[in-house]
């Protein structure tokens, strides 16, 4: 099986519903070989592409050979090209970041922002694609590792992650580069970010060929490891939310565990953890929480979002609200609007010829759209119609089969209109509001985190 | 906190079930730092202790020279010293395995032979003290990695495996060195049998150096990891105990599972691994087993131990049993009985002060000591009056209440006398039978695996 065919099994495999008919693809390219044979493979199956280059201005004129590069790559293959041309050191310097994770910052929110221009909003869904490859994840184990990690950072790099998508993920660097010389194409050498990145290439260039020779299957055996270490991770999340259930009550304030109960619970540590980190705990404060078991009556240990207090048998954790940035009222059009869960970006598009299922974004009819619109938390005794359906239901009860983790639920927004619920915001609209056959015009909202 | 406090404290949350008074310890000393260091903190605990040495006779007239040098030291702690010399070169050659693996086995296996001698007789315990240290359990985790491994290869190295205790794992090779140099200890260089250990010296001398340099806190970092791993792995097992228990059915013949709810498990291919090799599934058989999910009825895969056999909906798992293999008879006193599950060794001693609880070991009254005894696998209806209880109970319930894995029930064996059972061998000694205040002398029976 050649690199072409391997990249079209693992899309069936991986990336099944999306199709060149329903998805437009922002292809990230920096004119290295991974993502020049990225673009060969995309256009081969004729995804509707764009392609983003970032000019991070490391390597003067090198850089600039890159840019246009890519950009003529793009004409050949009439392609749109996007540039953006920044200054990384001063990005770096300015927030007292390293260039890697400057560059990487700079990269990827620009990307996010191309993703609103209309050349995305012809189809359903839209994502950014990298051409991260076997060797990168296999770089990432290891750094993780070596950086200090639990069974969540063994896992390597995820092949889907919000609106990025990696396909190449399964590729090793030397079959990407037989496929790219097989094929002719041309390429520039590695990305200037990669460059930069110290700790990166200690591992890439240092300790990984010397694992090589003494271990010569070590990349197919590193590959394989992050696999069962993938499962792993499930199964460690399947027994985490048994013990969750077992150990976190609902009361009126918010949650209660039973302090006697959680001591005992084996394994004590990584359960406590995996608990206070859901309520805004950070590593270094898990000590204090741990103390707090301990603590007299009413001593209180504060996150960056919750309180947990000691309150006799019971630990209590109750969100930290701050209630005037619960509600944001939207007298009139906007194309985004920001609020403390995320941001709505609003639309006129055509009406679509069929909607996509997907919680992050609903269509309404523009001719019943009316202002204020509200965007609130859940209140007690909400309800809507949940999309497809044709009764109503208690959002309480509608999150409850969601299975949605404690925090996620308070966390749950609705869009409100004229005091109907419109949509529980990146769950489900309402089925009231969906567009029927007469509308003209519709409003897409987008739902980003 | 000096190592040697740190090494109480270690022994307080580790092994508190271990005392002078009730135990006596083979301590494995190479002469190395780390087996020096061992020696002197057991020594200053008052420990009953004894030292075996083994002269692999890798590097002529210095394995000479440490074989001396323990030997003297123990002369002048007053401690009883056991050498073995071996031809580990030769062991290698005959047994077509590497050095190192050949000395471990030299070593392991003499160690448990000594442990049957009298001086270990004297105590209800006796456990062989190895002096694996911290940075050797960060070898073991790399290596494990780079050989390729599930979650369980990522715990390092056992604080206890069956006979043998390993209480210097928390301590760091420097910290060993100084405590040495602060006591005046003497040592010689490292032990015989990690010199040609390719692999593990290639991880210490050429990738960790390297690693220290470019992470300067490594040693910590992995020492922390392998704690989470181990939390982890438990998190991982209880998981699987539920998959366990929704997938695997007991029926006359075995066991039985439904096919579809098995292809339906998330993970698939872990959840299929864990329960294929409980029965003898060796890794590169596990495509076959996939397979047979798939296969026409009646097609069957046969692991070393079980049958899998493809029946309509389910997946049938039957014990490849050797009914001959199953019954041993022994018609007179003999100190060593072998047979299928491991062996039996019996000793003729001293009524013991005080019965130390432990299901590897029994003691009858010599005078209730009858021919033939039996060694059988457990049948339909088989009882028994369990240690310490009035009433008899099935020994089948008595195993359900033991939350033994379903392999482990198919492997319990019983000791039968005069057509009574007097002990579930490895699990629990019969009330009947126990040593009462008239005994002149006992039996004691010893399990191996």
């Amino acid at each position: 099986m050649n690199l072409f065919e391997a990249f079209q099994l693992q899309w069936k495999q991986k990336f099944s519903y999306l199709h060149p008919h329903n998805c437009t693809l922002l292809v990230a390219v920096s004119g290295g070989v991974d993502s020049m044979v990225l673009l060969h493979c995309l256009h081969k199956i004729q995804f509707h592409i764009a392609v983003a280059h970032v000019n991070f201005q490391l390597r003067g004129e090198e850089s600039i050979r890159d840019a246009v590069f890519v950009q003529q790559t793009c004409e050949k293959y009439n392609i749109p090209f996007y540039l953006k041309t920044v200054n990384t050191q001063a990005f770096a310097d300015e927030e007292k970041i390293s260039i890697q994770v400057a560059a990487r910052r700079l990269r990827y929110e620009w990307f996010e922002q191309l993703l609103q221009q209309p050349y995305f909003k012809t189809t359903p869904n839209a994502f950014i694609v990298t051409a991260h490859h076997a060797n990168d994840n296999i770089e990432t184990l290891l750094h993780h590792l070596f950086r200090g990690t639990g069974i969540a950072g063994l896992q390597g790099i995820p092949s889907k992650n919000n609106q990025i998508i990696r396909p190449l993920l399964f590729a090793y660097k030397q079959d990407i580069i037989a496929y790219a010389e097989q094929n002719k194409l041309q390429w520039v050498d590695d990305s200037s970010n990669k460059k930069h990145d110290y700790t990166r290439n200690f591992i890439r260039l240092q300790i990984l060929p010397q694992l090589q020779q003494h271990f010569p299957n070590i990349d197919a055996i590193l590959t394989e490891n992050i696999e069962r270490f993938q499962e792993a991770n499930l199964l460690y999340q399947q027994a985490l939310q048994n013990h969750f259930k077992k150990l976190i009550q609902q009361n009126e304030f918010g949650y209660q565990i039973p302090i006697e109960l959680l001591k005992k619970t084996q394994p004590f540590t990584t359960v406590l953890w995996e608990i206070a980190k859901q309520f805004g705990c950070q590593s270094a404060q898990l000590i204090s929480i741990e103390k707090l078991l301990d603590a007299k009556n009413g001593s209180v240990v504060e996150t960056s979002t919750h309180r947990f207090v000691k309150n006799r048998k019971w630990l209590l954790i109750q969100l930290r609200s701050n209630p005037i940035n619960d509600f944001v009222t939207i007298q009139k059009w906007c194309n985004q609007i920001q609020y403390a869960a995320g941001k709505l970006l609003l639309n006129k598009v055509p009406v679509p010829e069929k909607f996509e299922a997907n919680n992050h974004t609903i269509y309404i009819d523009e001719a019943a759209l009316q202002f204020p619109l509200i965007i609130r938390k859940l209140k007690t005794g909400d309800y809507f119609y949940p999309f497809g359906m044709k009764h109503k239901k208690k959002i309480s009860r509608f999150l409850i089969d969601l299975k949605l983790s404690l925090p996620q639920k308070e966390n749950v927004w609705v869009l409100e209109m004229n005091k109907k619920i419109i949509w529980v915001i990146g769950y489900r609209a309402d089925n009231r509001f969906k567009v029927n056959a007469n509308a003209k015009q519709c409003i897409k909202i987008d739902y980003l985190k």
